[in-house]
């Protein structure tokens, strides 16, 4: 069903972007990617997204759909040919969800303490919160996999895609700040679970390589000095 | 269908709480409500929501299910005798997950800046702020109830449930703040809905009075006082 026109307004180094993107994938849904501008927003979508502003914005029919993981859900609930991406037992979905926030409310802003602690110890300590949030993670996968590859069970689910798609900027900020978020040590599960998920046929070509989230990074250090006073 | 034994842990006065009452009295759920403690945790919360550790938490069959937002999406699920509280057409019900989300990402954050802003000119713009916040809300509700009573149309849905569980603390705001958030000059469609959500069968009984949450804000700012060093 449903194979209307898709549009896709993001950038392709965008963990949110990401997390379209794979859905879209999953559903085998052919979709056309209008890339957002670093630094600048264009008229479609400040249009289609005059509330926050933000990718991503999927539009499907000419109806925009904002955020993330609402998207995703969209994708789940109009492209109903299989693989589903969202578990059909409420209780399951209950469960998915909230990890899925837990990721976006609690894990996200955990990491971006890390770049705004100063000092050694604090720093230190950000990294370690971080840590604890991951084993938390861990704990989890080990029981909504139940012994699968992913969180989703034998095929990618909601939060293999939640988690998934900041596995690029993960590997960005330990390169960056020489850390280890992931450890064999603390999450060996995620460790396996992270390789599995980016080499996924859906997921491979989506999240950026390394180097160059690397320097996307340096790019946006550099805006943001030259804009601060 | 799902008769079994349903549980719900929380206070009265928690709005966050009051939408899993509003859903569970929607679906005309029993339930028993297991009250906590102000300023204390009990056992049962802390091993049903151990990530957390916040009401509310809705236990069916023994299996907790916390995230006020998350727990309204698991009784429509499960109780799917009508009425229906989230619309089944996916692109309607990503547009009342959007309003959701904007209300606990964007408009509560804001409300609580009115509390923590110091000085009159900052306190003026905060309200500002709030105000500018339900502007956006009214025309949502133009866009989402065609003409109808409620955000969900003819029935209390999703947004209706997220936004009117705020609207006993929103009046304590005005009353203890002087001042007006909800205005018939700025919002006065959200005026004629915020009588009419409070006074239906699903909502009276639970949302309490303006005194009474003004009693528990008094206490509140006691308790904080003692605790500040």
């Amino acid at each position: 069903m449903a194979t209307s026109y898709v549009k896709l307004l993001g950038t392709r180094s965008s963990p949110y972007v990401n997390r379209a993107q794979i859905a879209l994938n999953i559903k085998s849904v052919n979709y056309e990617f209008l890339e957002e501008k670093m630094g600048s927003k264009s008229e479609l979508l400040l249009e289609s997204n005059p509330i926050h502003k933000k990718i991503p914005v999927l539009i499907h029919d000419d109806k925009p759909i904002c955020e993330s993981l609402i998207i995703v859900q969209y994708i789940d609930q109009v492209w109903t040919s299989a693989p589903s991406i969202l578990p059909s037992d409420p209780y399951d979905r209950a469960i998915a969800c909230f990890w899925a926030a837990y990721i976006d409310d609690k894990l996200i802003p955990l990491l971006k303490e890390i770049r705004t602690a100063e000092g050694e110890e604090s720093k230190a300590a950000a990294i370690e919160r971080v840590v604890e949030g991951m084993v938390v993670l861990e704990e989890a996968f080990v029981k909504c996999s139940k012994g699968k590859a992913f969180f989703g069970g034998d095929s990618i689910g909601y939060v293999d895609i939640a988690f998934g798609c900041l596995l690029g900027w993960l590997k960005v900020t330990q390169k960056m700040g020489d850390m280890q978020l992931f450890t064999e040590a603390r999450t060996p599960n995620l460790v396996i679970w992270a390789e599995r998920f980016c080499s996924h046929d859906a997921v491979k070509d989506v999240i950026p390589k390394t180097e160059e989230l690397l320097e996307i990074s340096k790019i946006k250090i550099l805006q943001a000095r030259e804009k601060s006073p």
